[in-house]
């Protein structure tokens, strides 16, 4: 696998967080439409035990964040989950996007091979290739998909081009 | 990008609709135990404006199928979205897997260079690995999240491993 496809996808990954931002922009318009306090969407939820919209944000971002860290041995910046309005929420979200700035092709280089771990895997490994492919994209794509499903369940206007922003189309000819 | 990651992602999409069928046995249980019929799940969804279980289910077999034919030249088997029972609905869920089962890493060699079009496109193309990064990936984990988003919600016994399978994780040392 070459670097590029990871640096593509992650340069997605950071094109999805931007479309998530403007989620928030719709969700904070239906909220003064509505006359509701915008920062009550975080803790709506599709069912009593799955993650709150907040819980939701960060998960997106961390998967975002890690993968990235971990396909190139980079430090992660820390975020402790702390967020409580949706202005907060929004900066965390920039700030993984500030993160995924730094991030060039040749960061990649060798990230199929790299043996990725984390604390709850007690000790077990994946290679690189694995965890993105089975683990970081499915990951940051279910909780990326549940936050705008828990938008669309609260009223917020938002329809599929939100979600997929502006595509690389090239015109005919 | 080499072709072998094209390869890899779409065993992934193969792998997800196996999860997904997998599901499909947990709702029919949870029917089975509150007493429902298992078919009216298929009208389920989470807002008025947003597509019911089934369509998301067909949206996420046609962009897997659909991906895998444009990426690789061949042919896609036609679906016509008839599906109105459970049942249904899982035959045309293995059908795509059975699809899936006929490609070879060597099927997308110059995947990333090709001509990818559809007729909503207006004669406006995109590059083989601009439509898989910027719209396949995206949108089958959107149909499928939100199928998994709405049997949730509907009460049916689903957790993250059901949704992400069985890990290639290795053994310590």
């Amino acid at each position: 696998m070459l670097p590029a496809m990871y640096f593509q996808i992650l340069n997605q990954f950071k094109k999805q967080l931007k479309q998530l931002d403007a989620w928030f922009d719709a969700a904070a318009a239906h909220a003064k439409d509505r006359g509701f306090d915008p920062n009550l969407l975080l803790a709506q939820r599709l069912a009593p035990d799955q993650f709150a919209l907040v819980r939701q944000v960060q998960t997106a971002c961390d998967t975002a964040k890690l993968s990235a860290a971990r396909l190139s041995g980079k430090e992660a910046p820390s975020h402790p989950d702390t967020e409580q309005t949706l202005d907060e929420l929004r900066a965390r979200v920039q700030a993984v996007i500030s993160y995924l700035d730094g991030f060039t092709a040749k960061d990649f280089e060798g990230a199929a091979t790299r043996n990725v771990t984390q604390p709850r895997w007690e000790g077990k490994s994946m290679s690189g290739a694995d965890y993105f492919v089975e683990h970081a994209l499915p990951n940051f794509y279910f909780h990326l998909s549940h936050t705008y499903a828990i938008l669309r369940h609260s009223g917020v206007r938002l329809g599929k081009r939100d979600y997929l922003g502006t595509l690389s189309l090239r015109a005919p000819g």
